[in-house]
């Protein structure tokens, strides 16, 4: 493997470096084509194997995405700031808003699907449900600025959906799902969140048009009424590159 | 490409699909070999090409790694739940706890470096300060259970290292930065933090001994003291295969 002159850092690497800091300074942004294969190894006087290799390190990093035939773009995307309390406060649904309206981006919401399903056996545990109890399930996919962001799935106990029987229509009406339960006294008081990360499975990759190197990110959501009765467990898979996820908690 | 009697679905991944069942249900748990090439080629009647895109699907996932001239094993680490709220909570550092106790988990933390550095502008604005403002840096790694899980860089106004100058030493003391701040009465009573998930540089790959197919997740944390006033400033970088993040707040 060609080393630099000092020896230690293979060229492939530091070309990728460089590409990388000229990406992270904004010098390259977004939908700017990289240096092509050819480029790199007149610039640098390197094979084509160490020109590809520091262009697929900056794919796999998720900060550029091939287009076949054409070259090598540079990838970013303006994240969705999602503020985990502050678009949850009841000051946003108790006054008939989306959740979604605190980001002040365009967002459109498609592959709605209202069903009733047995959920898996860590949802029915989130609702204090016995297991092979059906449960109402409200899955969509959500899109900023066209492109698709998150996959959502929400799950509400039986109990829970027959007293607010708007919850299984299409359009639950202002301020949503959390806006209906308040009216009949199952408001949510609390939330817990829980995050992970991990690569996407083919079919994310799929729905959310995820390029390589794209990471995604697993919200589970509950929310829970007075007495800490749970009324909905939420899973919400998002496109890793897209979001900025904000936390405010005190001491 | 070979498809499944139904036409529709790459052999490859149906069977990166059975074997990803097998590792979500316990059947197959961490450190545990995945059928090799061969015994794939023979069960399902498929070519070697076949075979290494099915393993390979699930080592891009994170849920397996391979290990050269043996296989391919199931690769799960019993994650560490870090609970945003409670372990930032006065009453752990007031009474002289570590912000690690509430995990439960060994810990042992290395590469502890504290300088003198001028920032880059993002942290020099967290902090209030004027850019080429030198503060106080703290860098360590963090290993659970003997593994690599995070890198850690704290900024501290100079004001605040002035004013607390046990910060600057390689052991804080009882309840650490934060209850040296608390004495001098810069308490912090707020925190906020942001979530960014990517791929790894490979500087990060070696520092974290990351696994191919394995993201990190960003921590970008800000300590405000009473007045809003910022104290510290800390970006860490999680291993993200290691971590669930869990964040309780009120609607």
């Amino acid at each position: 493997m060609p080393t630099s002159e000092n020896g230690s850092t293979p060229v492939y690497r530091e070309i990728a470096d460089e590409l990388r800091e000229q990406i992270r300074s904004g010098r390259l942004t977004d939908g700017d084509r990289l240096p092509g294969e050819n480029t790199l190894m007149e610039r640098h006087g390197i094979a084509r194997a160490t020109a590809r290799q520091a262009l697929s390190e900056l794919i796999n990093e998720g900060l550029a995405s091939p287009v076949r035939g054409s070259g090598v773009y540079v990838r970013l995307f303006r994240p969705v700031r999602r503020h985990g309390s502050r678009r949850l406060s009841r000051d946003i649904w108790g006054r008939g808003g989306s959740i979604w309206q605190t980001q002040e981006r365009d967002y459109e919401v498609d592959r709605l699907l209202v069903d009733e399903a047995v959920p898996e056996a860590h949802v029915a545990r989130a609702l204090g449900l016995a297991e092979e109890e059906a449960v109402l399930r409200r899955s969509r996919r959500y899109l900023v600025d066209g492109r698709p962001v998150q996959n959502a799935v929400s799950y509400l106990a039986p109990a829970v959906a027959a007293a607010a029987p708007r919850v299984r229509e299409h359009d639950t009406g202002p301020g949503g799902v959390y806006a209906r339960l308040a009216e009949v006294g199952l408001a949510p008081v609390r939330f817990t969140e829980e995050i992970r990360v991990r690569m996407p499975t083919p079919g994310e990759r799929e729905d959310l048009s995820l390029p390589p190197g794209t990471p995604v990110v697993d919200v589970a959501r509950t929310a829970l009424a007075d007495g800490n009765r749970p009324v909905e467990f939420g899973e919400i898979t998002m496109d890793g590159s897209a979001y900025v996820l904000q936390y405010d908690f005190e001491a």
